[in-house]
């Protein structure tokens, strides 16, 4: 069964708003939107535990913030920026801008 | 001893994003953001209980998305757009862009 991703018209204000409300998925929405191919989720020097990750790319994927392909056992990440942009104007650059740029480790661990 | 309000430096995107990730606060926001004087608690045609408002409106304070200030004993309330557009150019625009319209009801009861 592949991993639930909302279509672009399921998308919520209220959801991706929340997704992008903590400091680490902030991180790997900037991570991410610097990125040109998907990158793996253990790409991200965030100093959290591995089922706190996790839990934060669930809650990315399921407000539709990103999305995430199986490719053997890892999960590639990339994020949904057309969609979002088309459905919310304007609120992924303001977050991006807003939000503080990672530290090098988070730019040089690929 | 007055409520507490962060200043603009202190505003933080995490929290601010948090404040907006609620549907009712959205509504909240809308409903301010549509109006030229600030507006007690209670015009606000919300169906939660008196603790869940005052919790909302507390969420917004805090984070720095409004401004309460104490008449007698109601509380005037203001959204603080020239902090948030300066600390956060056009988060709050896109945000607003985004929430879905209040209902008739809300623009009605002031």
């Amino acid at each position: 069964m592949g991993l639930l991703h909302p279509s672009r018209e399921e998308l919520e204000i209220a959801k991706v708003l929340h997704a992008f409300s903590d400091p680490q998925r902030l991180c790997i929405v900037r991570g991410l939107a610097g990125d040109c191919a998907p990158r793996r989720c253990g790409s991200f020097d965030l100093d959290v535990t591995k089922s706190t990750l996790t839990h934060h790319f669930r809650v990315l994927r399921e407000a539709g913030v990103i999305e995430q392909r199986e490719e053997g056992t890892a999960r590639l990440n990339s994020l949904r920026r057309e969609d979002l942009d088309a459905r919310f104007p304007g609120l992924l650059d303001a977050v991006l801008a807003a939000a503080p740029a990672p530290p090098p480790a988070v730019v040089a661990l690929r």
